[in-house]
Order: C-alpha cells, then structure tokens, then sequence
C-alpha cells in the first residue's frame, strides 16, 4: 500500500503537516497565524492539561484567571518586558463601537496583570509564599505561523508566584521544571528533556535567569517545551509589591513565572510520529484501543462489542469500529494515522478459532491472543508501549546528542542534531557567530547533573541545535 | 458580633459587592468590566466546570478549540448576528506593530468562526450529527459592568452542532437544556430553575428560537442562567453548510448553538448567600469541611489533623485551621464568609470529652458530635447539607412566583419578584410595556410541562421579572 504520507527522510516540514492534517489534529484559522484545534487533538491536550495541572497543584499552587485585555500603560512599567513583547503585541483601539482614551492589548503574557493584583494580595510575610497559575490563552504576533509550534494564539498555563526570599524563588523555579515540567513530559508524553539554564541572549524579556526544557525532534532540532523563569525583583519594583517581614521592614518580594503550551503537542508528533502517521503515548490517548470488525460475519460484532465492554470495565478508553461500509485497509489506516495505541482485529476468522489480532503502535508488531483473555491483558500491554515511546524517545535523543570539540565543530553537528561542548569554548562570542547560522545555544547544563549556578564555572556544557 | 456585611435586605446591591470582596471570589481588573477571578472563586468555578462538561459529553459532544480572533467580515455574513453583537465588539487593529488590513474582532461568541471549520468538515449524512463544545473567554463591551453577572469578558462553554433535519436539531436543543444545564444548576448549584423558550424579542441574535433556564435570585429578580437556540439554517447558509443525503441530494444542515458562563457563581451567590457570606454546595466547594483548632492545648493540634486525614480518607475535601494566632471569633467570621459548609471546631474541653462541635452552613445550626465517629458521618451530612441548600432554593423560587391576571398586575408582581400569566394576555404589546417599566418576559412555559412549541396555543403562560 503506499504511504498516505510523504515520509519523514524525504520532507519532514512537508510530512509535519500533512500528519496534523490527516489525523485531523489541527488546522489553520482564517486569522493568519491562528489555529482551529480539532477534537481528536483537543482531547489529547486535555489529558495533557490535567496531568500538568495536577503537579502544579502539588507544588501547592491554585489556580486563578486574570483578564485577557490588559493597559499597554502596564507592559511599559518593565523596560525589558516591554521590549521583548512589543513587536508580537495585538492592539484593542476600539470597544462598545468607540475608539478608547487609552490602548489595551490582548495578553501576550500575564505578568504585568497578575502583578498588579498581587500588589494588592500581599501585605505580610503570612501571605508569601504566593503561588497562583492560570490556564489561559495568549496572543503572540507570528510573522511565520506552524500550527502548536508557532501560532498567534496558543493555550498555555502560566504561573506566577512570590516568594519572601531569593533563595526561595529560586527553588520553586527548579522545582517546577523538575516535578512539574520534565517529569510531565517523560511520565505522559513519553519524552525525556534535557534540563537547562538559558544563557542571557536567550532568557525570557524581564527575567533575571531562565531554565528550560528542550526536547530533540526526529530531525535533529530542538523543542523549548517549558520554561522556568527567576524574576528577581523586577516586577516587585515595577508593581510596588512589597511586604512587611517577621521584624516589621517592608521589603519587595522575589519572584518566578513558568509556562508551558499547546506546543508540546508539537513534541508529542515531532518526537513520537511515523511514516504511518502519529503514535499517541497511551497515558495521553484519548482512544487507547480500537477493537475493529475486520469483517462482518454472525456473531462478530457481538463479539467485539462484549470486548468493547470488557476493556471499558478493566478501566481503558475503548472504541468500537464496525463500519464495515469501508474497507479494512483504510479504516487502519486512519486508526494508525491518528496514533491509537491498539487495535484489536476480529473477523469470522479469529472468532472461530476464538482469538483476535492485536497491533501495537508503538512497536508496530502483530500478534494473536485469546478472546477470552484480551482484555485482561491490554493493561499490561498499553503501559508496556508507554514505556517503549519513552525509550524511542531516550534513544533518539542520545543518538542525537554528539560532543563537540569547537564551535564550527558544534554548528556543523547542528545540522541534524544537538552538539555539547564546554560553555567555556563557546562563550557570548561563540553564541553569536553560531546565531548567525541560525543555532543556538538551548541551554546550560553541568556535568554532574546539578542546576547551573555559575554559567563560568568549570563543568559548564552548552547544548547547541537549531531550534523551532 | 456586627455583621461584616451590609443585610441583603438593606442594600442588596451593595451586599453582593460585598460578600465577593470578602470571600475573596473575584475583584475588578484594571481595564473597565474586566474581572479577576482569585482562587476561591476559580476553585468552584473548576469544579461547576467539570460537572458540566461531563453532562456535555454524555450527550456525545466533544470539545475543540476555536480562535479567539475572528475576521469582522464573518459576523457580516448573518444579518441579525451582526446587529445584535456590533455594539459590544473589541475590534483589534493593530498586529505585530503594523495596522491591520483587515479588522479583527475578539470573539463575542463563536458561531461565525465554527460554522467557517463546519463548511470544510460537513460534506455527507455520514458526518452528522456534528456535535463540538469549547470552553473559552468571550469579550462583550459592558456599559454597566457588574461581577460575574456583567463583564467585558466572561468565561464559558459554548456548543455547536449541525444536524440532518430541524426535528433533531429541536430535539437536541431541548435535551441540552435539560439533561446538561437544568440537571448540573439543580444537582450541583443547587438551584431549580424554569425552563422555558424566549419571545422573539428575547431570541439569541441570529436563531429561530432560543430556550432558556431562568433562576429566581434572594431579592427575587431573574438571572437567565444558561441558553440554547434552534438556529434553523440560518448560519448553514451563511456559511454554505451542505451535505449530501442517503439519496444524494445536497442540503443545509440544521443547527444549534448553547452557552452558560461565569455568570453562575453570581447565581450561586445571589442564591444561596445569607448576612454571614456565601454558602457553596458541597458538591462545589473547594473545601468542604474546614477542622479549626479553636484554642491550642495538648494533643489538640494533633487530633484535629488526624481528623483531617480521617476526613480525606473517606473522600472529604478538608482542611486544616490551626492558625491560633488569629482570634477563633475572626477565624469563624472568615470560614462563613467563604461558604465553607461544615466547620468542626475542637479545644481542649472538647477534646477532653471526646466530642466535637458541628458547625453546618446550610442550616446555620451547631450540634456535637463523638470525635471518633464524626468523620464518618460528615459524606451524610454533605449530601443532606446540598439537599438542604435545593430545598431552600426551591422554597425561594416557589414563595418569589406569583400569578397575576393583567400586565399591569404583572408589573407591579416584578418589583420584587416573578409574576405568571397567560402569555396570550400579554402579548407583543404587553411586552413592550413591561420593558417601558425595566421588566421582561424571561420566558414561555407550558401548563401542562411541555415545551412550548407554539406560544400562541392555549395553555402557554409567560414568567415576568426584572432581570440581570
């Protein structure tokens, strides 16, 4: 059969979004930039959601909402917020059908609006440490759109929270990128990030530092898929939120902000997909098995729907697919386009000889197995092939991750995949004649595996791609 | 103790105000009829969130997400869409730091932007029932912005669906209306409401018909709760929605659309709050029983977090309140403030003879209970406590509707409550009266419980009020 798909080798921008296509995952909207979220990727994004949202809520952290249109007045009280976002800012001039006296823009980020409440939240020590999140959209002008990795409005969470020390905030900020973040996405989406410090050409507009995670991509480019920030006291003197400590001084607070969005949806195609179409990490699928009525016969789609039953009851989002109006080879296609986890295969066939076909996804084997038993067994089987992504995933990022001697060294490897060097033969200089080649530095880690305290420090690696 | 609160019967107004400041639900954002939704309130908010999106799925529907940036050209397309929403657009016009070429609305609702995807997604019978919801923020200029009730931008649902003929487009409108909203304001806000069908002046701009669910708030005027429309094929041929059927032949689709929003936390308040503060539903409420260490003492403390443990144990949402430094008068006023529905207080007498004082909401009673058997009994208490609020709320709706015989009578009825008369001795002209004095037909009700299929047929009576 030939592939619905062009394959990855050949084209694999091409191969991007004919995948988001096909699987009816996503498509444009008629706003340039902005993107229509299908049910079948929306329902994947909200098993991602709650699985992020419960971690967050572990760190102690509640949810919120703050309003979408926000004073332009508030981004210019942070010199550097301002001049990050201001080229990417959608204006509000007119409301209720007359100009406004005063301009608005939609959020491109809710530091500024979250701080002028906490402004007036905090008073005391007693109301630190602050921690508040909100899941929310956010509007971003994209001059080159690609549908979850760059679009003009996305869905994320952003946190926001204050702390009553540095050493407080900067915890918090490690931990959220830790248990929240990096743990998210190795346990749900099957991805294993490297942890990072962002270098200053590359830290978020206001922040004071920056960690993220970077994913590798079939192709051998990076994939930021959270970030971390320190604010330092930044929007603390921006906002004038101070508070009064156990020995009564007034002091500013210090503060973190963090965010991840529907670009890990990206992720979960760039690393997980195949010339066949998506594979869908079972712990996010939202169809986990298709039990599929190969062909018609007495008692098959009885059978099937027992089966359906059955895997509903052991606790595993099952589907039925008997219209056998259309071909089998096509309605595999589509199941195997859309990334189901397992499809169970029952004909005439297999029912007298009381068996069935089961065809994982991830490893894309068949195998037989009892009727009777199946259901009992698909468990086993889904968190098998959740954990097989994530090995995928493991080996394709250390395959892709080559140590470099230099930085033309490190810009040749960037072609197709991540380089590593010492940060010390890099250096700012470095970073900018790699720019120049479109590659940058993803992030700082250190040897040992411990958080980049002191990007001059001996044992400071720099992790060089190119990015999306 | 004073009251913290201005009565309801004083200044209901201003109590409202009140009671959402010092509950902490929600404050004013910085631009004019924005809101910030703080903790407590997005917890309930969640949790209503969550219980409605359950009853939306049961009925088939999945969700999806469309954009928030809507070019102003498609509200064009539907004649009475674009008249009814013109006045309250948010219109950007400026993108990436150039002026747009076209304008760009912010979505007031999403029927323009939907039914565009529709177009491409409907080509057969096949593919109908099309049947997709979005939760999302909306922005409608508000002149007279108000808490939850009124406000620039609002979050909410809205669901889109196109069917194959406009007596399952009725039929599914009607179910909505029932099965989704009516079910959740009863069974989790605790609210009964009328369900009846709008006059045409009422109607949703741009539908046939529009049903809606109408709640009787404390001060007995109405807050029209959610709504759901039969738009006919008005939008269908707006946006040229075709579909092949059994026999070949193209037709427009019928469709529906359907929304609630934030708008029910100002039900809930309005509702069940009292002089003291709200009053959540336990099915709603982030915290369900608070454990207050009333005075410190031996092995106080510790008995009171092992009855939180006990609590969680047995599916409570329980919290801890050891904060003795804070005078227990105070910490009381506070818990009552935020609706929190039971309050287990325990000092050292109590502890000493084994028992604990029930403090319950709903009822406004305190009893004691044995301290060993309490966090047994409290899943009881909560479900006759979410009883309890119904009753209450039933009472209130039932006491505040009264039937009148003149439109004039009617009127006089609506100052402080609902009035019920045949609509046939109301009538268009009658409506245009009523609305001269500030009250509106909220809707059309059946004698016999049915849906009102034609309001000029014996038997239709019209529910007058004031409205929000």
């Amino acid at each position: 059969m030939p592939s619905v798909l062009v394959p990855q080798e050949q084209d694999f921008p091409r191969w991007y979004q004919e995948v988001i296509a096909k699987s009816q995952l996503a498509e444009n909207g008629p706003v340039r930039g902005t993107m229509v979220i299908r049910p079948w990727g929306y329902a994947i994004w909200e098993r991602l959601e709650a699985a992020i949202d419960e971690r967050i809520k572990a760190t102690g952290a509640r949810n919120a909402y703050f309003p979408l249109l926000i004073p332009e007045a508030f981004l210019r009280r942070e010199a550097e917020h301002v001049e990050g976002f201001s080229p990417e800012l959608a204006v509000v001039t007119h409301g209720g059908g007359k100009e406004l006296e005063e301009a608005i823009v939609v959020r491109p980020t809710s530091e500024t609006i979250v701080n002028s409440s906490f402004a007036r939240w905090i008073s005391s020590y007693r109301d630190l440490p602050l921690l508040v999140n909100q899941w929310a959209n956010v509007v971003r002008w994209e001059l080159r759109p690609r549908l979850f990795l760059r679009t003009s409005e996305f869905l994320w969470q952003e946190g926001h929270t204050a702390h009553a020390s540095r050493e407080e905030a900067h915890a918090y900020a490690l931990r959220i990128l830790a248990e929240v973040y990096a743990d998210a996405m190795a346990e749900e989406l099957a991805i294993p990030v490297f942890q990072g410090r962002k270098t200053d050409r590359e830290k978020f507009a206001g922040a004071e530092v920056s960690w993220s995670c970077e994913g590798v991509m079939r192709d051998g480019k990076a994939l930021q898929m959270g970030t971390s920030h320190e604010l330092g006291q930044n929007f603390a003197r921006a906002f004038d939120i101070q508070f009064s400590g156990r020995d009564g001084q007034l002091r500013y607070v210090w503060q973190t902000s963090w965010g991840a969005s529907t670009r890990l949806i990206g992720a979960m195609i760039m690393v997980h997909g195949d010339d066949d179409g998506l594979r869908v990490p079972p712990r996010l699928a939202p169809v986990q098995v298709v039990v599929l009525v190969a062909r018609a016969g007495e008692g098959v789609v009885e059978a099937a729907s027992r089966l359906v039953d059955d895997l509903q009851r052991a606790g595993v989002r099952a589907e039925l697919d008997d219209n056998v109006e259309v071909s089998v080879g096509r309605r595999i296609v589509d199941h195997e386009l859309r990334g189901v986890p397992i499809r169970l295969e029952l004909g005439p066939r297999d029912l007298a000889a009381n068996q069935v076909v089961v065809a994982r996804r991830a490893r894309g084997e068949k195998e037989t197995a009892a009727l009777e038993y199946v259901a009992l067994e698909i468990p086993n089987l889904l968190a098998q092939d959740q954990g097989e992504l994530l090995a995928q995933a493991t080996a394709l990022r250390d395959g892709r991750t080559r140590p470099a001697e230099s930085v033309d060294e490190a810009r040749e490897l960037a072609s197709d995949g991540f380089a590593r060097l010492p940060w010390r033969a890099v250096g700012t200089e470095g970073e900018d004649r790699l720019a120049q080649a479109g590659v940058s530095v993803r992030c700082l880690v250190r040897d040992d595996g411990q958080p980049v305290d002191d990007p001059a420090a001996a044992g400071v690696d720099a992790l060089v791609a190119r990015a999306y």
